[in-house]
């Protein structure tokens, strides 16, 4: 099978949404846009840094570099509508191989109602899959980082150090909740907690990738404030426990420093009663936000001491 | 520098455009869109595959992975605004490799008014450069491939087997004139060749980048029509020429099937003088369109006997 004969396959699977004027075929695709602009991130996953081959099968990957670009799109609490991916992998990697990863790709996006609108494909030493995501901001304006208010609340949407734990347990070969595994291989995003931020009028919002206390710094240094975060409203989930003593391992880091799960980080404007703006349950409130001090983000009240979240370049 | 100041380095080269609602540094970036809908493609460029660095300056790479992109938007006569660029290069790569990068995409972005408003960038055995584009139709219909007539005149703007000549040069280790070389490295696609073709009412157009064969042969096939090549209009360059003397090579075959000079081939209603409708001379003419037969391309009747275009998966 070609370079042209493989595409064509892989193209084969997906079905295109009504917004899509011109999928894939063509020098470049077509995306209706409703609301005057679009929204657009790309993110790259690697073999051997973010995927080894004997632990993600190519559906899972297919699934997980949908749904990490999904994240993203959600995060600013709008829509996604549709992703293009570039493959580079090896000469002899089998067509099914291809056709599973497709096969990922297109059930996320059945799950958001998006398409995949075009790809290009190439040979390559190891496997690199790049995703880049278009969205819709629905009329409104996107949720910003940058946006966090002293006397706001923070609160969180989905999980928290189960995708880190899961990694930990294939890493060290130990036999854990297949759950986790599972978190780790297809990372599942809370895509409802994105309308659901935008209703209550989110002043800031981001999505986990790089860990809890990283990413609540990257709200913090852009909105200029400190977050600071209630670890008694961050108990890690009792799977995430029980195979954190499985694995010697804290499994409070899991939850301050795991990234990849892609919950949802937001702020929200304090209401009457304390902060009734959050809308529950698809967020929990886990700390405010306070004036900007020497920490970009404090656990009750002081300098965390421990993992941080994960650099892919250090 | 780790990750997070690395992309603040990188990020800080690029200027943004008007349209540019939201630039580098959230969940994603925004794009203000003025006609309704926006036009988007993706291509991998692979170190070892489509470059080597010895031959090959990451300021060249980033003009190269830029224009081959906006070539896309130019050959369906709309206008690139934006880019997303995803790098993976090994952890020892200096700083200033991806500051030259960012250079070479930013000097090619200014050529044809558009912003480079995301990335991402990974560890990674070897360098790729993954690029998304983005693109603004104009108000009109997009040019496909798929919309030639029997009876429509083929024509072509920009080089033809240079970038192929000065690659075989650099393969044999031959002294070529250096205009070549250049051409390899760093394509330049004719950007104004889009909106002329558009107003020409153009009826289908592709760049030229696996080769004259193989991309007037995706025409064919999307439009079930054959394109007869006139080899008299084909004649080398004096440069591809007399290079390829030194090479010991058919300068017809680099003009023929040599790709990655992002020409751009397009079909255009034949006018009442012939070939009127032909916006010259930034096209010229070099063959016509006829009625569906064995052969999706023949050059002067006959089905031709030689190189076909590249494929990057064989």
């Amino acid at each position: 099978m070609n370079e042209f004969e493989l595409i064509g396959e892989i193209t084969g699977h997906f079905p295109q949404q009504p917004d899509v004027l011109l999928g894939p075929g063509d020098d470049a695709a077509q995306l209706l846009v409703r609301h005057g602009s679009v929204l657009a991130s790309t993110d790259i996953l690697v073999e051997g840094v973010h995927f080894r081959q004997d632990w993600t099968t190519p559906y899972e990957l297919g699934r997980r570099a949908a749904a990490q670009n999904f994240a993203d799109i959600t995060a600013m609490g709008c829509n996604p509508r549709a992703l293009l991916v570039a493959v580079a992998a090896p000469r002899q990697q089998p067509a099914q191989w291809f056709t599973e990863l497709a096969r990922g790709l297109q059930e996320e996006c059945t799950l958001v109602g998006a398409s995949v609108i075009g790809g290009d494909l190439s040979a390559g030493e190891s496997i690199v899959v790049s995703v880049t995501v278009l969205g819709d901001p629905c009329g409104g304006e996107p949720i910003r980082r940058g946006g966090a208010q002293v006397g706001d609340v923070v609160a969180v949407a989905g999980r928290l150090g189960w995708s880190a734990t899961g990694l930990l347990a294939l890493q060290q070969g130990v036999d854990v909740d297949p759950a986790l595994l599972s978190a780790y291989r297809r990372p599942q995003p809370p895509y409802a907690a994105g309308p659901a931020a935008r209703a209550a009028r989110a002043t800031a919002m981001i999505d986990v990738s790089d860990g809890l206390l990283a990413d609540a710094g990257h709200i913090a240094d852009a909105s200029a404030v400190t977050i600071d975060l209630d670890s008694a409203q961050l108990q890690p989930d009792e799977l995430v426990r029980l195979a954190s003593q499985q694995l010697a391992a804290d499994p409070l880091d899991a939850v301050l420093s795991g990234g990849e799960d892609h919950a949802m980080l937001a702020t929200f404007p304090r209401g009457r009663q304390g902060s009734g703006q959050v809308p529950r349950p698809t967020f929990r409130v886990i700390g405010r936000v306070i004036p900007r001090g020497t920490h970009a983000v404090l656990v009750d009240g002081t300098a965390h001491r421990g993992k941080q979240g994960h650099d892919h370049f250090d």
